[in-house]
């Protein structure tokens, strides 16, 4: 059963193809896949695809597949003719490429292989095709969400909140990150998430001082400090949220530090509103820091795009001079990060409106110590 | 602290590059990176990386990551020399081709996407260096696995047998598709697994009809049959295995399809050898299943590679007519599928050896109704 928002948005897109001109679009990027045709499976990795759209500018796209997947397709993609690639993706396109009058083939430059490429240059030719790379054509649809979809994504982080509430109190000395990371992971998976979004993160101590830190077999002390960054996904709609405590009682650098990335959130959301541009909610939250004496210590970019994917535009970083629209929903995410000490991250994830910004976290816990 | 394999890696790679004339080869492939280095980041997707290598035909090689994952590269990657790309990964290579006196520049061509190679172009034309695409170079040593391998492949095939056995009897009646996955993962955590090596695959009766099942709220019936696809990760090496039984007493139809699955398993492994195409094993398997007369009904490959992914060559297919070497890991899973009926699937891994194949798994439960 197709909801009324796929054929909405095969709609717009079609317009944006006739508009460039573009007579067949090549779709490879999972997450686009799934928001144009509502077909759900994942893609092992690029190289494993399970799956591809081919969207004419006008009448009815193709989902293209294996065998393995037909059945799938089938089910979830209404609205799309679906044929089995038996001899591969190349061969099926020699066919229907000319099936379609395809004289300007778009395909997406920035989820193709350099190798998948030239083969794509070898067929268009062959045809007498024009090959027309676009860059983030389905992803400029996708970058402001509908209120159905903002639904979804507050849907996500709420059930994120509870279930970082249930594990916490368990989070007690002598427990390791990697078993803190599995609990938190069971327990979305026992109260309805579909999977992470990403391998959760928690870090103890000196641990927390890498921003991407792994898991190990480490064990918490009373008075370390603890990171964590975790997020869900929710009837395919991702979360992400970060919270840093301490086990006991934090000491007066802990909650110095705390407050400063603290201040530094409160400051760039209050910025957050549609016609900034990225660069100032940044440079908000990295003036505090810098200002508090940390500005070497915060390395990456405030923070980014949530939707279908964990990660997607836009990015809210000191070089994005583009601008927020009402819509998009991005994470805030300030951080400090000292080697030999740890690290304090605090992430929220907020709407952007027309007048200012909607916090979709409830939970305040350990925000304001 | 480098394994003594890292050195010997880097020299067969450096070799390689010498005879191609390659004086700089950039390494994207996060499993590539993974071998020849030993820095174990994974990438979230292939627009995120946590790095890349750059290997000079001659001398110290680099490692290039951004703030997040200097402290664990350093760690890790003994031997590297490791840098932050602050501005940029082209911003990094512009500086340092030049320092290493660049003249022919090779990178992955198939995992390069075709936006980045772009940007590759561009800096190659500015710096005068030539792009060399190159494809499978260091799958090409990855391909047979050292003893050193094959053991920790053989005890991630064990711990699989061990999570399998552990939680089969919990499978019953009433219990649903996505929380016997997700018991089959937490098993794999708890016992000790890094990560499963893929989503794990538990699909009953219908649902088994599709090769890549997704598992879903639907129930267990007595009388089902039941389809595990699970792999896991262990000391940075996959496992992969599939079983398939039945809650309760297996009818005869299921029992027949059983056994035709099961021959064309053993059909295949008698084949196996140094020397042998690949094609010739999967065959094997396939003329069990089609004189049985479900030739129809299994769509995909017999078999591929096993070692620091899941999937990688070689594919035992029925168009690939290269020949299979000893010392590499594959499994063997021929399977039917039969849309409202259901599907069968029984794979095990091998190890190929000079004379015949050495079989991985000890667990022969199911396998022999």
């Amino acid at each position: 059963m197709a909801a009324p928002h796929y054929p909405e948005r095969l709609a717009k897109l079609q317009a944006l193809l006739k508009r460039r001109n573009i007579s067949v679009f090549l779709v490879t990027h999972p997450a686009n896949r799934r928001y144009l045709s509502g077909y759900t499976a994942a893609d092992h990795d690029i190289q494993e695809s399970s799956g591809v759209l081919l969207i004419p500018a006008r009448g009815t796209p193709y989902l293209l597949t294996d065998s393995r997947f037909t059945l799938q397709a089938e089910e979830e993609a209404a609205g799309f003719t679906v044929r089995e690639y038996a001899a591969g993706l190349m061969a099926l396109l020699r066919k229907l490429l000319p099936e379609l009058g395809a004289a300007r083939l778009g395909f997406e430059s920035h989820y193709v292989l350099h190798a998948t490429a030239g083969k794509l240059v070898g067929l268009a030719g062959k045809l007498g095709v024009e090959l027309v790379p676009q860059t983030g054509l389905v992803e400029r649809l996708r970058i402001v969400k509908s209120e159905v979809e903002i639904d979804k994504i507050r849907a996500a982080v709420r059930l994120n909140e509870e279930v970082f509430a249930r594990v916490y109190p368990a989070i007690k000395p002598g427990m390791s990150e990697t078993a803190a990371a599995l609990a938190l992971e069971a327990a979305m998976r026992e109260m309805g998430a579909e999977s992470p979004s990403f391998e959760t993160i928690v870090a103890f101590g000196a641990n927390a001082a890498k921003p991407h830190a792994v898991p190990s077999s480490a064990t918490l002390n009373r008075g370390d400090l603890v990171l964590v960054d975790m997020g869900l996904v929710l009837d395919g709609y991702c979360s992400d949220m970060s919270r840093t405590f301490v086990a006991g009682r934090p000491d007066p650098v802990y909650t110095d530090r705390h407050r400063v990335v603290r201040r530094a959130q409160l400051a760039a959301m209050e910025t957050i509103r549609a016609g900034i541009t990225c660069r100032e909610v940044d440079l908000a939250a990295r003036r505090i820091i810098r200002e508090a004496g940390y500005g070497d210590f915060f390395g990456h970019a405030l923070g980014h795009g949530v939707g279908i994917n964990v990660h997607e535009a836009p990015r809210l970083s000191s070089r994005n001079r583009g601008k927020l629209r009402a819509g998009m929903v991005v994470t805030v995410e300030p951080g400090i990060y000292l080697p030999g000490w740890g690290g304090i991250r605090l992430e929220n994830m907020v709407v952007v409106r027309e007048t200012g910004c909607e916090v979709l976290n409830r939970d305040a816990t350990f925000l304001d110590l």
